[in-house]
């Protein structure tokens, strides 16, 4: 694993393909095919325009209410609410919903760390697995290679306390590593076994970076297995069907 | 992430951490104090005689009902329950408990994949934070460094479809990195920072393995800063309390 550094403030507009492939310009080994690049959320957003400034929300009642009840600030919740199909929990100051792009997290994903003006905030992406393949693409456009693009976000847990990174977007990594119907090294079918390798590539990619630094993109080599040509279908994927869901 | 290969099977009684300590040696780097070990809940499993032929499993009614909803072994539901304080899901096929050391996943852990025999099984260890700790006081014994110790197994959860690797049990590794009241290189606080590690490194972890193959373990190097001389709370830290959970 590999931290990209030099990537710099992104501003709106930002070719984030082209950035990154600047900014590995300067590694030992250039960026090749088989490389996976997990890179932030934030700089995503930042680059898609997707920058809120609290000053400027208008606060609706039911964000006032969700708020108080919370304690917490009714702008971030009005913008949650606003970015959400349906809100699952309010209570215990966590606000957990379901994105319109289908992301259960707390407070839609918007939060305020890694962001220039104090008022500001970031929104996820509209549609991040479509982000990864316009980030990949510039990237091919730069470099004339492929790697495989995931898009983190630090997700909280039910049952488990503290943060992880999972993937909000991919291109070029099959979401579901799927080792059911293969055997054991003793002849048994392997059950149940489909490994969610974009998640797992953005929690190892959260290891190698400094969240107060910011460095935003990590490259993981040595999965050139995973990595394939076509885009596939994306951490959207990854999104259990309500009517599979049991915790909903 | 190094791969460690040549520990071979695990018998009961075995001292886990004089076998890997001895699987490290062939490395080009010896085993430091700075090295993250991640190993498999299943050899720990076995290690520890933690294994049950389902041949000498007597079904009760409970498990035969729901083993029959479910379409499940009914002695594997026999032990899942056994092993648990609580069935919190029995539907869509799918089991989900609380087991008596405080995991929420499905079939209390128990499964049958990298087992010799064909009918037996692993539980998980009784204490699998206590396992690490062993292990890494074996380490420390056989080579006279003490590297943070993570016990990995492959958890699936709600809302995202797939499994992750996931800490059962760690020793010498923070459970939790917080970094709340720390402020980004703006000047604002991180809220809600806190990163399950362990879980972090055991997704990272699994990455470099192959269930196949069946290599059990992986040195984790550059993590350094994260290894605590003490072995700490364990990864029972980073289980939620009931009374601040809100999906169970």
């Amino acid at each position: 694993m590999v931290p990209v550094d030099g990537i710099g403030e992104v501003e709106p507009g930002d070719a984030l393909g082209s950035l990154l492939a600047d900014a590995c310009d300067g590694m030992d080994e250039p960026l090749g095919p088989d490389d996976v690049v997990v890179i932030s959320q934030k700089i995503v957003s930042k680059a898609e325009g997707r920058v809120r400034d609290l000053g400027s929300v208008r606060v609706e009642a039911q964000a006032r209410d969700i708020a108080a009840k919370l304690e917490k600030d009714p702008r971030l919740v009005q913008l949650a609410l606003a970015e959400s199909r349906r809100v699952l929990r309010a209570d215990h100051r966590a606000l957990i919903v379901e994105t319109h792009g289908g992301w259960i997290c707390a407070n839609a994903g918007i939060d305020g760390s890694n962001v220039e003006r104090p008022d500001e905030v970031t929104l996820l992406p509209e549609d991040a697995d479509q982000s990864a393949r316009r980030v990949r693409e510039e990237i091919r456009e730069a470099r004339a290679v492929a790697p495989a693009l995931v898009i983190a976000d630090s997700f909280g847990r039910p049952w488990r306390l503290g943060q992880v990174d999972v993937a909000i977007g991919c291109a070029g990594l099959a979401p579901l590593e799927d080792w059911r119907g293969r055997h054991d090294r003793f002849g048994r079918e392997l059950t149940a076994t489909a490994i969610a390798t974009p998640d797992e590539a953005a929690a190892a990619a959260d290891l190698a970076r400094d969240k107060v630094s910011g460095i935003p993109a990590v490259l993981i080599r040595g999965l050139g297995d995973l990595v394939t040509s076509n885009d596939g279908p994306g951490a959207q994927a990854l999104q259990r069907p309500e009517a599979e869901d049991l915790f909903r």
